[in-house]
């Protein structure tokens, strides 16, 4: 065989994706409680369902014709008018706005766009995992910033200004964030735009969980004093209307980069879903979309709290912080995984073979996050989050009963 | 604002896209004749329409949730199960196969997983527009192939040595090809294939028009003798299933590079539409593929006759070779186009804007196009052909009669 790319060595599997490939064949068999995706287990908008069943069925060649690759005009418009009412932000719907491949498209755009060869983008560590290995796979540099159970996950700008150089490209902020829940505090996030106006470097601001708050309020970096001409936003729908499988976000931000995003995704994907657009519309006609958000958001908060009181319960002995937004609690578990003398990838794998329960191995997100592990509370209804706590609780008491039988 | 990549300024921006997104928008307002983009005007398969619909109605958390990166494994083996039947070649639906967002994701993971910065990556003059600038988003080098209408636009044995260097990575062959129709010759691929085991370079082969072919046999580039492991194959549902909208389409090679372009792909697009995955299978199920190719190739095939004739009679001073596959008539226009001392595209443009018919100037792609224009076959019925190829010249003689006037 003719030798692959040298990127292939280096850039590494996103650990997520294989433990999704695993629960979807899994899932056909048994009895599965699955903290471990980052996906909501709740039905998208009922009109949204309904628009793509109407659509395809009354004009099915114009639901499956190529459109243009910034994407469909009335969309580009709505969405416009979306980030005009929750942001108070003014996007130009024909050049500060491109639809993607959900967010992870939007990502790669925007890194693409603005990257060369050993440039340095900054990343939180913890941080959501598909960060380092896109910067890796667009020829950057991952470079990272610790962030700290003890100071609430929230960036600390004296460390910030450490790891700046005069190869620093960018930094990428995930609000509220996933793997911990953080959502950035006001101050930091001007502070950062401050540092990235003066050192002359992008924020990637990603805001996929813009609208899944529970306490306190999204920060809309592009919107901060002097933010504009410095950050590129991505946002995505599988969060927002619950459809990860349909694929499908949007990117906004000075009007060169869209231009330069919709240049190369030409080349990366063409052009958007076009049924999937139109889906999308019904989601902001009338007032479908807040509706819907009020009854997830309503119904994420009491599972979070389930979840919460569950591990608290069952799981004293593990240090949490409670999540203001985003799916996701991030849990310190050293006492728990130390006395088992395994690694944490060990630990989880056990788990999901012996109880039925996937949680993710929090060194997955980063150094930091060793000995940690993300419980998503989105997926199961309360009494299975209480139930999948509970097994893992009994794996703890059995496993460690038989250490000390053993030993 | 920070700087862009510098990649931003040599990766242009692909041309039909951009007519593409001026065409959609014209549509609305008038009687386009458009010859213009690469998108049948078919309708896709009832069954895949009903499909999507049906899905979506009676089960649509799972029509819409994450899936993982590699594709539905029920939908690979379907897809396996047809290589075997249509190309009689072994596929292993685990190891061998990804599912991509049509033949584009298709190309850019094959680059990105096999080349670094400035491997050279050979492709023919004219070719596809897309792979220039594909190559150029991944850091590597385009190298060109002239191929000329007198030879029947076959790759020449000679001419292909003259640029294969230690830096050659790769060859794309497109075949069926765009623009040119040409189906390239089983003992040209064979030749080619003994290029790339003795000099060890890989072969991109892009068979999206695989089932679009008139006359003669499709060559099925990973069959031949001593190919397997230097070929990796694309695929696209945009040409024989009608849905380019929905962005699907499939690769598959050695294990390797499947894991390769999995891994990356992670990064690029997360993984494939699920919905769109499921109504795949309907194509595959029953006899819905034979049925639906046999029709629509026969009704392209009636149409690539109007065109044909159309041209000769209309635009007697068109040079053409007869397509025997994909969508396209490749026509030498240099005896009309250099009375009117227009550039290519300018030509182009004034006839769109005074006759309301698209065509494509061949210049777009590659060095080789120039004085060419590329007219569709397959989006138009038989009577707005003739309809269009007649305003085409119509154009003609009110221009040169005018030119005459004023001179």
């Amino acid at each position: 065989m003719v030798t692959l790319s040298k990127k292939i060595d280096y850039v590494q599997s996103s650990p997520i994706r294989k433990i999704t490939a695993i629960l979807a064949e899994a899932r056909k068999k048994k009895d599965l409680i699955s903290f471990g995706g980052g996906a909501p287990s709740l039905p998208p908008p009922q009109e949204v369902v309904e628009e793509i069943a109407n659509r395809i069925t009354h004009d099915p060649s114009n639901s499956v014709c190529y459109m243009g690759t910034r994407g469909i005009s009335d969309l580009l418009e709505l969405i416009s008018q979306d980030l005009k009412k929750y942001g108070n932000i003014d996007v130009d719907p024909r050049r500060e706005l491109q639809i993607t491949v959900g967010g992870t498209e939007g990502i790669l755009l925007s890194l693409m766009a603005t990257t060369d060869q050993g440039d340095e983008v900054i990343i939180a560590d913890p941080t959501y995992l598909g960060y380092p290995e896109a910067i890796k796979v667009v020829n950057a540099k991952p470079v990272t910033l610790p962030v700290y159970v003890s100071e609430d996950f929230q960036p600390d700008i004296e460390r910030l200004k450490e790891v700046i150089t005069n190869r620093t490209k960018g930094i990428i902020l995930l609000s509220p964030d996933n793997p911990t829940g953080r959502v950035l505090n006001k101050d930091v996030a001007k502070a950062i735009v401050d540092l990235a106006v003066d050192h002359d470097f992008w924020i990637y601001s990603d805001e996929v969980y813009k609208h899944i708050i529970y306490e306190g309020e999204h920060v809309w970096v592009s919107a901060l004093p002097r933010a504009r001409e410095h950050v590129i936003t991505m946002c995505s729908m599988s969060k927002e209307v619950s459809v990860p499988g349909l694929r499908t976000g949007y990117m906004y931000g000075p009007p060169e980069v869209i231009e330069a995003a919709e240049k190369l995704k030409q080349y990366v994907s063409l052009c958007p879903n076009t049924l999937v657009q139109y889906a999308l519309m019904s989601f902001y006609g009338g007032n479908v979309k807040e509706k819907y958000i009020e009854k997830v958001v309503s119904i994420y908060k009491s599972r979070r709290d389930v979840m919460l009181n569950a591990i608290r319960e069952y799981l004293p002995k593990a240090k949490t912080v409670r999540p203001y937004g985003a799916f996701y609690v991030f849990a310190d578990m050293r006492d728990y995984i130390e006395p088992t003398q395994m690694g944490d990838e060990e630990f989880v794998m056990d788990i999901l073979n012996t109880k039925d329960v996937a949680i993710i191995p929090g060194e997955h997100f980063g150094k930091n996050g060793r000995r940690h592990c993300r419980f998503t509370f989105v997926s199961e209804p309360a009494e299975r989050i209480e139930m999948g706590v509970r097994r893992i609780s009994e794996y703890l008491m059995e496993n460690l009963m038989e250490k000390n039988v053993t030993d």
